[in-house]
């Protein structure tokens, strides 16, 4: 995934040139925590977005997906993590627009150039009188540093264990472009477009159309293959802000610049995507299926999806538990047709690869070293379907006590 | 669902005339517990019977799909409840011939006339050593009485924690023709045709089309309708014999007998599903949602069992908490698509309706109510989509700490 011509670097959104964030403590919902986040950039950008499929969208979806795709250019993104404003009708829309206008008006920009995003809980509308003030400490505290790259990271934590960043650089035509991102997402992930939110900000240069272009076929192989709990969220937003003060030719045609641009892209969506698989809601490990050799690429990402979703699955992974069984029956109602008879399985960890299905039968192995396996903080089953050369990988999370302790629990 | 003509009565699978049951202790996988049922009509049934849509599909599947198909009739179905016989290649449809041949030969019927039926672990071998002396005991255990019933009932059991049986009466031409199941299914429950195993048997004089067409048809609605964790088994069998012995006038063509017939199918259907929805691994209630108004059939099946199916609604009843937009969520992410400005939700138990959720936005109510209603044992989530004339009703259970535990321990 990481190519020689890649350099992995420290930091998130504002990594690139010319971006700016912020993360400040607001009280939407909960006290003494940061619940709001800016990313500010010095100059326009050519913005994409991906949105969530759900037919149920929250206000800023609704919003953002206007200002993607209307606006001549974007500046500012707007993040608060109380209170999702979903299903919260026109006066939930009202509030994104006068989110804009005041940061609008604090950044001297125009309103149709500022993104708002939101995440929490769904059906609660937003206390105008404390999402204004918070944007008002938000453009004052906004600073071009790693440090406030990383509060914002912070901010936009819900159920979130660990804040979520990346960030590489490469070079087109003799210029260093970097492209960082940050994620938020741990329950409600199921991403059809995921609650994810992800903003991703480059100082590339390159046109709209390759910009969204890029996104969009990158989404389907790295954050449409993560799954928590199987809930495609109201918010899901992911967005790529492109402010072009690296310098580089301009990318206007899909050219050598195009296809290194899309590899950094693919590490920092890959990497997001299986850091909120992994931080998944109550999650002790990263559960990762690979399908090797299936028929078509379709299918490969049904069945891995289909794995990493199934709920006795996860629990097995909970409980260290090699019951290879449930694996196969999630294979089997995936909806893909295929002979059981020609799937091999395996589970591996990092340093292990433990053959224990073939020729439609358990061949033997040991219970214990299986169990060991699958205690590793990161898991892999791989699946070998051994009808063509199609692979996919999806990563989801175990299921444990936790899981529903949060989600029980969730709004007191 | 209960009507005039129908009487419902106790008993299970030995209330029609001329069936026998029995359960025994084979110790297939645990000791001091039933663990194989037999059930056994005196007289030669027409059977009809609904497998599981996975590509998976257990040998005892594969066999019984081949018996209702080709066999001319069907006498005999024996049951374990310790190992599935799934994922165990040609040594696993062997041992249903095995099975099928020992009962043969004690029961005085041919082989292609007794059904095998299994659930418990995946990827297991069944010790014949000890199924085959099972069959002897159940052969020589067998009785017509309520209790042969029950014991069936119990012996098929699993992570259940109540067996499942159901019996109704109605008059057919003057003759009193009897439908009485049972069935067992708690864990890997999303029947797609659902491992829950269900046997309906009745002595009503039926044509095996009608037969197979009256439970094919009935299926979509009832058991097709719950789930449990969204795993789709790879052993779910539902069969029904029908053995004549009521003496009504055969049942050849769709008359009134047939949808008396299946007026009484549909209760025992619905009925067993129910309860297996209710005794969901971990389950603390029964949680139903029934869609209405939607613009078709189908819409109203996927909206509801889209609800039904979350594990974050599953969570909000578990908690008591009356977390709406999840329930709003998982409708629009079903795949229907809807506006959801029309859209009323409302939590509703046996005595009260709270009205939650309309005109795109949550109307006034009492946490404390709301929450009270859902801390019932049957939970009803209602929801009016105000598009069309179809409805739908789905069941499922809540999601506990519990399935959790069954489920990370359930091969220890």
């Amino acid at each position: 995934m990481v190519t020689d011509s890649m350099k992995i670097i420290e930091g998130g959104v504002t990594a690139a040139q010319g971006f700016e964030a912020a993360g400040v403590e607001a009280a939407i919902k909960y006290q003494n925590r940061k619940d709001m986040a800016m990313i500010y950039s010095r100059t326009p950008c050519t913005a994409a977005g991906v949105f969530t499929s759900n037919v149920v969208k929250a206000a800023p979806v609704l919003w953002d997906k206007e200002v993607v795709t209307h606006s001549p250019s974007v500046q500012a993104v707007i993040v608060n993590s109380g209170i999702a404003n979903a299903a919260t009708g026109k006066q939930g829309y009202e509030c994104c627009r006068q989110t804009a206008d005041k940061a609008a008006k604090l950044l001297g920009v125009s309103s149709d150039a500022v993104l708002v995003a939101s995440t929490g809980v769904i059906g609660n509308q937003i206390p105008l009188d404390r999402l204004l003030p918070g944007v008002e400490k938000l453009a004052e505290a906004k600073a071009d540093t790693r440090e406030a790259g990383t509060l914002a990271a912070e901010a936009i934590m819900t159920t979130d264990t660990v804040s979520k960043q990346a960030a590489v650089q490469i070079e087109l035509g003799g210029k260093t472009v970097t492209v960082g991102g940050m994620c938020k997402g741990s329950g409600m992930i199921h991403p059809n477009m995921c609650t994810m939110l992800g903003f991703i900000t480059t100082d590339i240069a390159i046109s709209k159309e390759l910009l969204q272009e890029a996104l969009s076929e990158d989404v389907v192989d790295t954050f449409n293959m993560i799954s928590v709990d199987g809930d495609t969220s109201t918010n899901d937003t992911l967005v790529v802000l492109a402010n072009g003060m690296a310098g580089n030719p301009e990318i206007t045609v899909k050219n050598e610049d195009y296809n290194k641009f899309k590899e950094a892209l693919h590490y920092i969506d890959t990497t997001l995507a299986k850091m909120m698989a992994g931080d998944g809601e109550g999650a002790t490990a990263l559960f990762e299926t690979k399908v090797i050799h299936a028929a078509t690429k379709q299918d490969a990402r049904i069945l891995s999806r289909s794995v990493i979703s199934s709920s006795l699955c996860k629990a097995a992974i909970y409980g260290h538990d090699a019951n290879f069984g449930r694996f196969l029956c999630a294979l089997g109602y995936s909806g893909v047709e295929f002979d059981p008879g020609k799937v091999v399985l395996s589970f591996e960890n990092e340093e292990k690869s433990i053959l224990i299905y073939k020729d439609g039968a358990a061949v033997p192995y040991s219970e214990e070293e299986a169990s060991q396996v699958l205690a590793s903080p990161e898991v892999r089953v791989l699946v070998d379907m051994n009808m063509g050369d199609a692979e996919a990988t999806a990563w989801g999370c175990d299921l444990s006590y936790d899981y529903v302790k949060i989600n029980a629990d969730y709004r007191s």
